[in-house]
């Protein structure tokens, strides 16, 4: 009997929350796929990552135009659409993974990839052992991705070198306005920026500080509980010194008993408290009872979004790990994903690894305690020393109209169905 | 009895709310007033704008070492320092008037250039007539600068071209972000933009824009009062089309009373009530009654400082207004306000005119009705035709280390001061 040839097409699909540069990673795989010629078969795309996937809405990449395509590494978000979905264990929900084995056979899929965070490497992983188990021949790699750098077991996450040029910079450029302003009107500047549980983005804002006291002065750790008496007496002597004084919170501070400052009451997909509005409570507090003028801002959606602003470093490191999981894939690896590891040198520089997927899910890396520095409330040296590297240059971009030349809808030209329909949503 | 030459030392101050470019026109009008040479004496600023002036806090800018200068046109912010300070009238402030009449003959000022927006043209248009009326011999000049855009009597005011271009990219990038995530996350982001009275700056957020149906599916005017069904119908009418929708709501919108949507309550220093948290308030009510996931962002201080993102024609004409306001001093120009008026040309060019300060002060330039389109939610072409030109070309600016390379803090050696102190604040 003839042995089956093993299944040579690729899949790859975008998970979590979008970040500036994870299209680049996606750029990068599809060119490496197809600069790999005969060893690879055809590239597809999920959209809306494993939803997609579960419901074989696929495409071929070769059916994107030429001029599409090329704009895609500087195109921020996730332009195959990414998802927020968490499948569940193959013994509660046998026919998810029925499906995705399915579709892999369907498409003759022999290389899976999967780009996002923690959940998503935690989806990854189940795939990757339950094909195992069934002795399904498909290679299954994460690649890295997400702004808020929790995933265990790389120097950084793809996405995050952006996100802290984007808020360094930001932070920066509000304290410059108060500065001036402060001598007849606002005193007090607070920036709230994300992160759910851990200070990874907050920490990013002191990166533009040059001398002890430069803004911002006060920086809110979700590690460490809001006192808002010590707050209080730290804003107003910010002021009383400098004249202002300039807070950067994350959106997940919590008081000693561990409830959140603000909280919008909702959920997420993942039973996550939906959080939002923690400037405003600090602003009121400050006003009611230090009475100082000031001003807010929220920068959510804009600062993962912010491709203007991208790190170099970081869009490079997200190529880089698009290109390396082709790589990686062809030469055997699976049930990996893809890391970052930095090199001795000073300026530190970035190559490929990976980690098995089983040690990556369901971790978290947290803000390491000894990053925290200045009374709870700023960042120690060894935390910049960490930090700036990744913020290190500049990735500019093509402009039409004076708008970024962004790709804004990528056309779709679905793969035809081979399969029944699949409701996964 | 031998004449006495007339004073011919600048004298140059900021005021009001900054911006990305407002440094821009103070370094263009010190490079040209130094290249001017003898016909002009030493060039002064005010610290802090008018309160500066009052109080003689000035410094001589031959003392700024040079690679600060050098800095400057790509600063934001106002490095001379701002301020929020209106000058009473002679009648009942007479102190005031006869302090400035002392500062300017004690230093010997022949020119004074106020750079700033509306309630700053007042100002300078006060001392102009109060000058004038004692037979004084300083020539009172205004350069324009708001992010409002509500100066009347130029094209533009340098600073809104840039928060236009900044909004314009900001609300795309979101746009996409959410685009990536509705399959299974966020239906409906909001942005809050500046804009107390007037739309302008809201208006800047469809410049993005190539297609009907393009994000922003909503704006959000002061200019029309804010219904909440309709608003709400429209919200489940994006979301239920596109899968998403985008809203940017200004921070200035009223219901049907004339009631603020939000209003925190403060005031500042004229009495007008100091806003903030109109974002919020719309995403608890679609939360509320469509339930829909949402996000939204305020973008405050972030918009109005973003020198990394600045148009290059308004960076241009930040320049142009600074270098004509000296040329222009210096052939009679008194009492009036440094313009910028269009070419007929395609792409329109912008020159330097000039307007008579009393028709400025207290005039305000109204968002034309006819600019407002689609059912009271977007932009009408006319509005385009005019906007666009506004956020033409990118202004790159150095970075060092990653970050901007902006002057942090001006090193100001006081003038020594020749009268008796004066408390302005």
């Amino acid at each position: 009997m003839k042995k089956k040839p093993l299944p040579v097409n690729v899949l790859y699909a975008q998970s979590g929350g979008v970040t500036s540069v994870i299209n680049a990673t996606a750029w990068a795989l599809i060119d490496e796929a197809r600069k790999k010629g005969g060893d690879l078969g055809e590239v597809y795309v999920g959209s809306d990552g494993i939803v997609g996937v579960l419901e074989e809405n696929l495409f071929d990449v070769k059916r994107i135009p030429e001029p599409v395509l090329a704009r895609l590494p500087y195109t921020p978000a996730g332009a195959f659409g990414s998802c927020r979905f968490k499948l569940g264990t193959p013994e509660k929900k046998p026919d998810e993974y029925e499906r995705l084995l399915a579709v892999f056979a369907a498409h003759q899929i022999g290389y899976f990839f999967y780009n996002g965070g923690g959940d998503s490497q935690d989806t990854a992983r189940k795939i990757a052992e339950y094909c195992k188990g069934r002795g399904h021949p498909v290679r299954v790699l994460g690649l890295p991705k997400t702004i808020d750098n929790d995933l265990y077991g790389t120097d950084f996450s793809p996405g995050y070198g952006s996100v802290a040029k984007y808020i360094a910079v930001s932070v920066l450029e509000a304290a410059l306005d108060v500065a001036s302003m402060s001598a007849t009107s606002t005193r007090v500047f607070i920036l709230e920026v994300m992160g759910r549980h851990s200070g990874w983005i907050a920490a990013a804002s002191a990166l533009a500080q040059k001398r002890v006291g430069d803004p911002p002065h006060l920086i809110l750790f979700p590690e460490r509980a809001f006192q808002a008496e010590d707050f209080l007496t730290r804003v107003r002597e910010s002021v009383e010194s400098r004249g202002f004084c300039v807070v950067v919170a994350s959106e997940g501070i919590r008081d000693r008993e561990g409830r959140f400052i603000s909280e919008s009451g909702g959920q997420d997909a993942f039973g996550h408290a939906q959080l939002g509005g923690v400037a405003p409570v600090l602003a009121q507090l400050v006003g009611t009872r230090l009475g100082y003028k000031n001003h807010w801002a929220v920068s959510d959606y804009l600062q993962r979004a912010a491709r203007h602003l991208a790190s170099r470093t970081d869009w490079e490191a997200a190529l880089a790990v698009g290109r390396g999981a082709v790589r990686k894939a062809l030469t055997g690896s699976d049930g990996v994903m893809l890391t970052l590891l930095r090199t001795a040198g000073s300026p530190p520089r970035f190559r490929v690894g990976e980690i098995a997927l089983d040690q990556v899910a369901n971790r978290e890396r947290p803000l390491p305690p000894e990053f925290i520095g200045a009374g709870g409330y700023g960042l120690t040296r060894e935390a910049r020393r960490y930090l700036l590297p990744l913020i290190q240059g500049e990735a500019p971009l093509p402009y039409a109209g004076g708008i970024p030349d962004y790709v804004r809808e990528l056309p779709r030209r679905w793969l035809r169905k081979r399969l029944p329909a699949f409701a996964a949503r």
